[in-house]
């Protein structure tokens, strides 16, 4: 009961600092918004910034489930998972209304600047979302689908900040065409064999 | 002298908002730095939402005078034009110690999903940095530095998100790595002829 009563405020928040931004979301309105009394928030979170750190811990899971099960998924070639993975939030950013973009771009965005903690807690989310693509292409590489000198570390960071990038674009473009010309580049161009 | 003080608005208004983002940065605030009276904001900008879109034509402006100056420099070849470009900009954050990333980038993050005003100034501006991309690779095409299958178009927009995605990753990381990385992966993979 506990653990769901903490999960609650976790997703809550990370609902509305996902629309919003971090530093535009207020404790008391996330409260209200899971219906939850004050001291509950300060029986699972020390603080706002401890809380912000686990919202990030929060979309880092939901990342690495998605992650896992398809960029993982061993039925399918390892450049045709990635393209699920494309698919799979273009999709989820279509029913958003092409808002809110990573959140993790935007938490780097918002609090690089002025957090050690949150640098820290975003280096770990930027190395795990670059790990899944760094083994994709390894086996891409292994499988000869794409080049042998590709550079697949670098390459795995450039897929995922430039995905960012792309996000930021979303949000002005509010359709789906930055997406779509994102993949297209990414498996004409960058990843061409 | 009448221009000079709305200069000295925007001016201060643009550094405020880079460090701080838009939303952060109250008109109180600009005014002190700028010590000007409250009067005077209101004489040159209707509100803060016409100070904001003026602001964002204050640095597409500045982009635009560097691309001018770089981008279009018919003394050297266009790939290298590029690349001094990057390596001013990445001599400016590292200047600002890796901090703000791209103006344009912070406004589609904060201002995306909120304001259609802002959705179109910032159209505007992906518009007008992409062009230089497309014409400099168009020349670097022309000249066969570049594969005649390029999509010009797309790549021009891909460079202009991805840098957007790298600076983004920059303020994380606090250090020249990443741009040095992207402009790495930008030369050798994305554009390698």
């Amino acid at each position: 009961m506990k653990a769901s009563v903490k999960q609650n405020i976790l997703e809550t928040g990370a609902r509305i600092i996902h629309h919003k931004g971090y530093n535009h979301t207020g404790i008391q309105e996330i409260l209200k918004a899971a219906g939850v009394p004050k001291g509950s928030f300060y029986f699972y979170f020390k603080n706002k910034e401890d809380f912000g750190l686990q919202v990030i811990d929060y979309f880092n899971g939901f990342y690495a489930e998605k992650a896992e099960a398809i960029l993982k998924d061993r039925n399918h070639a390892p450049l045709k998972r990635i393209e699920t993975f494309f698919d799979g939030f273009a999709q989820l950013f279509m029913d958003m209304d092409y808002t809110c973009g990573c959140p993790i771009g935007n938490f780097a965005q918002e609090m690089g600047d002025i957090s050690p903690e949150f640098r820290d807690k975003l280096k770990g989310a930027y190395k795990m979302m670059t790990g899944f693509y760094v083994d994709a292409l390894t086996e891409a590489k292994e499988n000869g689908d794409i080049s042998k000198d590709l550079d697949v570390e670098n390459a795995a960071e450039f897929i995922v900040y430039s995905w960012q990038g792309a996000l930021m674009k979303m949000k002005v473009d509010k359709g789906p065409e930055t997406l779509e010309k994102f993949k297209r580049f990414i498996f004409q161009t960058v990843l061409r064999s």
